[in-house]
């Protein structure tokens, strides 16, 4: 590497010093275009975009465009389940590229990896009046809740729908409407008020008066935008009991918890429940977009009268499929058990480091590899979690905020990630508790 | 080929036969599995699906599994603008595939080919307030329509809607508030109270009690669903200078009509108006999914508040950004000049035919090369649409149906189609009408 060579003269190594000065500023200029041009053609709604300058991305890593690497703790959100740009992925793709890509609408030709994959996503659903549960491919989570609420209302034939406090379900008409934060409704004219919130872990109301007007049940089993907080497994349990004998449908969001994040294919599995309708997305499209929605035959015959009563013209694109149905190939068991040790290592030691720096850090909450990192707001104000985030970016660590928690970090790392990289993530929340701690003092 | 040779003997000839039809048998059976398991795990809400066994597809072509080529009308419904599986598409994904792909959600990353995309698509609109037009992107036109929605609805302030008669927007609660047709409501308990339709070229009220409470206008400039019914220019400047003088936002909804289909890069060019608010979709992914919205800089800005009350997880994917990227630079004066030509051919050698077979063919309608082949209604009833469309099949043409219009059958080729290749159809269409009227006597 330039500079690292050992007995140059005083001379040359200022020289090699001046040129890399020089590539920086010329990076920075880039940059800094860049970041202009971003703000002014890029539709902005936030107020402090990271502005990333991101220019290469592989296994747990990404690069910036200085070449510095990050080890990558979001995974893009819970997407790249099997690591950025993972080569079974690219290939699949690039074989798809060189057949078909997008030929028609949904629903009309035969496309091979699109029927694959819905044969191998309806493994792992029990089957329901001895057919196979279908899949409905659409183009993000969101889509998915939006033909979830259509047809769980179609079924029933109720519009009242019962979500949880804290739930996050996307950004349409459909999903804010049993989506909790108000902030993300207001001025939009949100027809909301036949849903009911509940408190997760709450008392849950069992007679006719509170249930005849409801059709529906909705629910994230960790509630990923909240701080990755998994719900009690009794009190869900309870939920759908009571909710199977007020014949209410049960709509499991496993947007973030599928594919494995939570150390089984679905955390439905681990929750030992089964979801009428089960909504699917971020990890299953290989990083292209994706939703997709799981349910019987015969809840989705109903959308044939009338007929073409759902459509999508992207929904099971033969590239998207390609991709999604390398995931699904890749998870194995011997990665579900290697997300269940690592999720463990991870709580171990995260709550190593918040043993020695408790006024920074509490702990970290979640299932296998969906995890929130909680910061002390005994301590601090939300802005400290800002801080932290900036000093683990500083040191090459990538963390993300939580939507709905101002004092929880989202580590939701590759699944593929090693105890190693762990480490190196632990060892880096320890210098910033030190360099945190020692500032404020 | 086998079986092209001459000079074999009756021998050797019944033996290649043989093999043939034995190849066509294995294909068979092939083809009748993958029906099966499509049907059984891959959700339907079509009552009728195709079942096309697509296997490759190239340029103005589809191959089926059997090795037959298909003159494709359809482009993937107005997606594949710039062909089948077009070379420079491809390229451009695979490079994309070698730096990186999903990394971040929207908005925190700076992705080179989502700038670009951008700044392109601001070119074809006016500034606003000095600042370029900004670009949100989503990953369909259905989710185009939620973002204008929202976006409008804050704005103005306003909840009620003018939608048009006939008008299709999408299938999720956002857009199935302002589509016109009830069967693709029925059941699923839509908000749709505040919308009033209004009929295209009809009376436009200007009165303050009608437009009180309406905050937004939405229209197809060419209503597609409906049957590709361009609207009236001068009515449709009529009433967006009522809607300006109401102050009313004016959505345009370009998913059809956009990225040339009409052989101007926005059909709003043609119309002389200028949205405050444009969806795009179908064709601006290069056939991966894609949607976005074009407004100003202050619109937008208006989501930071509450912060981030418009976000996506997959919308301007890099790869998607990098294939969507090849349809616009391809998009160049030439290409468009190219679409009005073929378009006003296509219009004449249809005329030509309907002229010949008057008791079968109508005509067409439409605006470039998205039009419909019209049928006569007088004549026949629905059934018969399905049977035309079913001989230009079996011909090698593939045409499609319109949602809303049981007459109309869709033509809507890749824009990069030769006058020989809409001969070629037209020389179906004669073919067809030639063996339907003598099976009608």
């Amino acid at each position: 590497m330039i500079g690292s060579k050992k007995g140059l003269s005083e001379e040359e190594q200022k020289r090699i010093e001046r040129i890399k000065e020089r590539n920086r500023q010329i990076i920075d200029q880039h940059v800094q275009m860049q970041t202009e041009e971003f703000q002014s053609y890029v539709a902005q709604t936030s107020d402090h975009s990271l502005n990333f300058p991101v220019s290469k991305s592989d296994s747990v890593y990404l690069w910036d465009a200085y070449g510095n690497s990050f080890l990558d703790f979001t995974a893009g959100i819970g997407v790249n389940n099997i690591g950025n740009r993972n080569f079974v992925i690219m290939s699949k793709i690039k074989e798809q590229l060189d057949h078909y890509t997008h030929t028609m609408v949904y629903g009309e030709h035969l496309q091979l990896n699109q029927i694959e994959y819905a044969k191998a996503i309806s493994g792992y659903f029990p089957s329901r009046d001895d057919f196979p549960q279908q899949v409905f491919f659409v183009n993000s989570g969101n889509e998915a809740i939006d033909l979830a609420l259509k047809m769980s209302r179609k079924v029933s034939g109720k519009k009242g729908i019962v979500s949880m406090e804290r739930g996050f379900h996307g950004r349409g008409y459909g999903a804010m409407q049993v989506t909790w934060n108000d902030n993300y409704k207001k001025g939009f004219f949100v027809d909301d008020e036949a849903t009911v919130f509940l408190k997760p872990g709450g008392p849950i109301p069992d007679q006719y008066e509170f249930w005849g007007d409801i059709g529906t049940v909705i629910l994230e089993l960790v509630q990923g935008e909240a701080g990755c907080i998994p719900l009690s497994k009794i009190w869900v349990q309870k939920l759908l009991k009571i909710a199977k004998a007020h014949s209410v449908l049960v709509i499991i969001d496993e947007i973030q918890t599928g594919y494995g994040r939570t150390g089984t294919f679905l955390a439905q599995e681990q929750y030992e429940v089964e979801a009428d309708i089960t909504c699917l997305g971020k990890a299953g499209g290989g990083g292209l977009p994706f939703g997709a929605v799981v349910s019987s035959r015969t809840n989705f015959e109903l959308l044939q009268t009338p007929n073409l009563s759902h459509l999508t013209t992207f929904g099971g694109n033969p590239v998207v499929m390609a991709a999604g149905l390398a995931v699904i190939e890749y998870i194995q068991e011997e990665l579900l058990s290697h997300v269940q040790e690592m999720g463990k290592y991870l709580t171990e030691q995260v709550t190593e480091v918040a043993k020695s720096y408790p006024k920074i850090i509490k702990g970290s909450q979640g299932i296998g590899l969906m995890q929130g990192l909680i910061l002390n707001d005994d301590e601090h104000g939300p802005e400290f979690t800002e801080r932290f985030y900036k000093e683990c970016l500083m040191r090459g660590l990538l963390l993300h905020f939580k939507l709905n928690n101002p004092y929880v970090l989202r580590m939701t790392p590759p699944l593929i990630i090693s105890d190693r990289s762990i480490k190196e993530a632990c060892d880096i929340f320890v210098d910033v508790c030190m360099e945190l701690e020692s500032s404020d003092n």
